[in-house]
């Protein structure tokens, strides 16, 4: 079995409130940023995981998001599978 | 000005604890997924920003991580420009 890198990122859905992302938004600006004009904030998880194929691993993965990792009624999440280790 | 979505994803440097993602690896194994074999929990940021180039952006985001977003001492971050919106 091969091992790949995956990884997970779980945003809230958009239109839900990002009170984290606003501020940072807000303290960006106060910063000079000023050509920010949004910033959502989210989780990323990098996991290393044993599978047969990339199919596979996005199967797996997916199914560790909806009954576990992300909350299906607030947040989207995408999985990257990014390479192959060995 | 043309706008971009930029993703930045942060994560502990390879070498620190992370405790956060050692928790999610167990929890993990509990619920029958044995095939993972580590997690590294990070945060990431999706930013809408006003800018000319791409390169302008990454300079942007590069320095805006630098003073404020990650810790240069714990944190390694990767930069995204992911597309452009107008």
């Amino acid at each position: 079995m091969s091992k790949w890198w995956v990884k997970l990122e779980i945003f809230l859905k958009d239109g839900i409130l990002d009170p984290q992302g606003k501020a940072i938004n807000s303290a960006l600006h106060s910063l000079g940023f000023e050509e920010v004009e949004e910033v959502r904030m989210g989780k990323i998880l990098r996991l290393k995981i044993e599978g047969e194929t990339e199919e596979d691993i996005r199967d797996k993965v997916r199914k560790m998001s909806e009954i576990f990792l992300a909350n299906p009624v607030t947040e989207n999440f995408e999985i990257r599978v990014e390479k192959i280790c060995e």
